[in-house]
């Protein structure tokens, strides 16, 4: 694991490649590294994380799996008309756009598609393998941005897509990211080949709107003993994410991560439900409102509304290049198993880590500290460096 | 330094006595003690703050002074009229109301008073003191509730009331807390001798609604490295305090401790303007509307809204219990000169403490543990306790 | 239908008499004709209904069927307690609180009743003559304001209970009104009956929050040619309702009016849906979140958005007065059928009137009007008196 | 005033011809008329308006006075990258932005010009009747759509520039219309002159947003009876509007058209304040938040909150055409004098119309229909025909 002087390149292999997370990551990496904004929104570019030697934004390289077949420039446009990405930039970084959209391999399973679960798993795996030495990469990192699957179904179920992504990467040895709500490195069936194979994992679903607030939030009424008596919520949304949602289903696998948020800063569950809408009109734009009843002082009721308007693409893909380059650089110092300091990242983050974003934002403002030491000295925090490679 | 096996009953000298807040700290404190309602609000009721020493609530005799002569228990039942109060407590706790009610001294200066400003302190301080001897107190913390003074008028204008009362709080010995955004101990007539007295003191600004919301939303827009473009606020408020916040110069006062927290939390003052209007029909309740317009990835526009309807009173009574524990503790720890770690509670705070409220939190609690230790160790964070008594 | 010297007496024969709005009626009518509060909320008290000969508040006489047996002096008690009732009124007017608990019957049917809809149907119309008989009324209007049912069940399903109580009421002689979204008179079992007994009857469902502000926006922004694209609506609330309209079946019956009106008013259904969660911690008090997504010129995307935050029993009970003098006057003056021209106050409105307000409440007036005149010349607008008795 | 077989073409002219407004009235004029864009926003596109006789889109000619000389199609470049207008538009108008940007002349007084007031009003007018003979038109209505002034300064002041315009408004022959708060024809130097000239006339300020929300919620308070206790709003906008309104000379003039709103709808003015705010950040987009406070049955207290974020000149513009449209057809048909029955469009209109929209449709649409006789019998409501010319 020695640095050569020529940086060594690496892979961030998009599970959902063609989606609009996705070609706002590649659109958005390829016009920072040209100079042509200013890297809003990545948390990585602030200064606590220099000398963390985490891969530069030029030194990242796109690929990915899709069952669409839409090609990534034309993909662009239409976020471009729909006022995600800013007029000029898709056509500016054209050829990065086309260059991500050769490294495009064909998702699945796919109706029809006759191969059993483990061979779609090799033939992913071999997807992966095959863009990392044609590209001669250092490394890559595997990251879902696929839309949201429905949540699962038993034991005897079919795995999901997800889950056959996440384990292809383990089998390609990569380290893995679920940037989404579907179960991935999550199910039975992922868990103990995680944990042999030695690899990095971090996830799932990131956080990117109503639960970002909710993680701040939450904390306050806990601190200010403040009684928060019910918190209610309701999304509407458009794009895919939005149609996923409506999906009962995929939208409970959602609304898990959402309420874990709120149980572990208030340390109990308030009244509340809520709601996502599959709203077209309002396209790749999300609007969440968010209605919290308390009580102060002698039971006075009182009450906080927040109204969130973001568009989800923008606010994910930033966080994906942070989280691929923290995983990757994760890899490459040696450190294994679930990246528990990625939790600031996730609505339901994998190990025990706090769930108040500001001591999440210091383990992770702590875990590039670690990073920036020679490699051998990387490793999760309070832990005799268990999951280390020898 | 040593304490008594009978507890030692502790003051709190109300400056602003008959106020909405003062009214409903001294029903509160009542209603908790005996019972009638959880400690909801009260930040030093948790758990982390067991065995630091802090005195019981039981333990707490109110006085103070104010310029109107409305009797407590008549205040109390206009706040039940207004919904502060809930129906039936000031009743249950009329004979603790007449008492405090009967410890309250005439404030100044009054119009057609002819005392002059030393006068006026050596007859506050008087007040304190009496009320410290005829109660058999170990010591009383003077905590400032009154309503906003003007913003100072420069070095030759008169003193302000408020640092008149702060100067007599040194001058009989006792700790000090300014609540409020008035001038207090920060006026430079009272810097030094607040020094050299060797008492601790708190303040300023409760944070109690818009700023307590800023304190987090800031550091999370910081932390996700989103840029905020603009950041604009109004709020409406009946109540005395509306009343004196139309006046511009007050409300100035007010804003600059708002602004602080963005300043000091994002790093850079966006735009946008504070208004505070006076909105009689609300009586004491407040909605504060905030209005935050960002950019994220790619210079994508977003706006997060926030709409919190709060009751002041509610919301600033426990923590000025808090506030009058914690210093009249650190008072008995022997804990000197400005308070840093009451940081959570203030716009405004003194010292150079952190900004963001998780780790003003943190503060408070590590402030708390060290109040447990024998009184001899307790000491500002990182500092060789320059300011103990010997 | 002569008037006689002294004012004939009017029965308001409440079906859900124990429930909050029924206690705010009896209790608000007994404040209002005691000078204790002014009839906000009332629109009959305007002077355009001055001479249209409605009964004088003082002039109504309560009575009810209610399935519950907590008595109305003690729900007016938890209603003040829940702040819906202001302190003291329910004290102040505890003799006709009790006056109206004593022409409560028991309602049904219950679980074990083993009568047949037909001896249900008899039983409660014997109820309301023996309350109209015993009292002396000149006549009595029956008002259902029972917690919402379930939507219909199919044509073998069991008549509801409200349409048991609509038929009643025909037997009983009485005018009808529906303030609820339940069958009522719209079940297929009341429709010619109602036809055939010559009697007046007015609704369904009250509009008094969420859908009396999409009545005044739907027309403004047809009025102003903007296109909406989608319309999605959220309302919390506890009390009784909110568990009533928990239940998908019950909130389906409310949501169907609700989408009436934009039907009505923009011509189109625009996308979205509309929530209704039980919030038991909000108690009476509701709150209605509407995000309106639309199109200006060139196809420039705008949002509105409505927080409404009320009681709903304050604002249903004035309406339920007003529909009670102006049901018991049309009735007097000999008007019959569906009363088209009170969809001012409905959400779901009998007949063919109107969708915006302002043409509703110009309908109104129109027919306060009418009522006017000597009886034998008021009649439905447009119409050669089709409906009048002889 | 005879109809020619070829149709006539009608003038336009535009004071501020190269602000946002203006740019994009003259834009979407031309989008619309090639089928580019439905006519959003348009009210006299609706079919009540079929048969009225206005001036076909394809028939409007524009010109303008203007103190700034940036050209149309770069003042489009820059609308279209601040979201005003939708991508492609003004590239695709850009012979049409070319044209009218031929037509307009230098407005002033600028800094320096030693004109009289009496020499500017003949330039203006010459400049009107040149473009009116120049491109044969039957006739121009002027329309102030310019940034706002501050309110008039006193009797002995110099007359505001929009005085000057509508003066030569009159002398030039053409009808005047003013879309902003300025004084415009309402200055008393004018209105005498304004009555001699036998011209029609219509505003003032247009009625975009916040007033329009008003305009139809005071009226709703009204018919329901709730008495209104405080309307406070706030409005946060950047573009040049921003910047004019935040003198407080120029936000007062337009915060009276929004009180006289209230003032008739409610009839009484309640407490609450209106802030402008300039907002650069927000370009032409325009958020505004009011929040009503206001007293149900009982007393009960309630809230309402609407959020309006909309883009002004999109707002604006549609309207601009129809006031042109009707104004014009007005003055082919003979009608003289303030034009009350256009109320619908501003926030203060000329004359004593109804303040609520749904009135106010009401009174536009017979407007509309009295148009459609021979022009003879076009007429004010109510009224001998006093200002026609014979």
């Amino acid at each position: 694991m020695s640095a050569s002087l020529s940086r060594p390149r690496v892979g961030v292999w998009l599970v959902g490649a063609r989606g609009s997370v996705a070609t706002t990551v590649v659109t958005g990496c390829a016009a920072v590294t040209a100079g042509l904004h200013p890297p809003t929104g990545m948390v990585t570019e602030h200064p606590s994380f220099t000398g963390s030697g985490l891969p530069a934004l030029s030194d990242l390289v796109f690929g990915g799996h899709d069952t669409l077949d839409c090609p990534l420039p034309k993909r662009a446009e239409t976020l471009t008309a729909g006022g995600v990405l800013p007029p000029g930039v898709a056509t500016a970084v054209g050829a990065e756009l086309a260059a991500a959209d050769r490294e495009i391999r064909p998702g699945g399973p796919t109706s029809g598609d006759t191969r059993t679960e483990a061979e779609l798993i090799v033939a992913f795996a071999d997807d992966i393998r095959d863009f990392v030495h044609r590209n001669e990469l250092a490394r890559a990192v595997v990251v879902n941005v696929a839309s949201t699957e429905p949540a699962s179904q038993g034991p005897d179920a079919p795995l999901p897509a997800s889950t056959l992504y996440a384990l292809a990467a383990l089998r390609a040895g990569c380290p893995y990211v679920n940037f989404t709500p579907s179960e991935g490195m999550h199910h039975t069936a992922a868990a103990s080949e995680a944990e042999r194979s030695g690899l990095p994992y971090a996830g799932r679903d990131g956080k990117t709107g109503q639960t970002l607030l909710r993680a701040v939030l939450g904390p306050m009424f806990a601190q200010r003993a403040l009684t928060v008596r019910a918190w209610s919520g309701t999304n509407l949304l458009g794009g895919g994410d939005g149609a996923a949602l409506a999906d009962p289903a995929a939208a409970a696998a959602k609304n898990a991560g959402k309420e874990r948020v709120l149980a572990d800063t208030l340390g109990t569950v308030p009244e509340g439900e809520v709601h996502i809408d599959d709203v077209p009109a309002l396209g790749d734009w999300k609007t969440a409102w968010d209605h919290i009843a308390f009580d102060g002082f002698l039971g006075t009721r009182m009450v906080l509304q927040t109204i969130w308007q973001g568009c989800d693409s923008a606010l994910a893909a930033p966080l994906v290049l942070d989280l691929a380059r923290l995983t990757a650089r994760a890899h490459e110092a040696g450190v294994s198993g679930p990246l528990t300091d990625l939790g600031f990242f996730f609505k339901d983050p994998v190990g025990d880590g706090p769930a108040a974003l500001g001591e999440q934002y210091a383990a992770l403002v702590a875990f590039g500290e670690r990073l920036r030491a020679p490699s051998s000295t990387a490793r999760p925090p309070g832990d005799a460096a268990p999951g280390e490679r020898s």
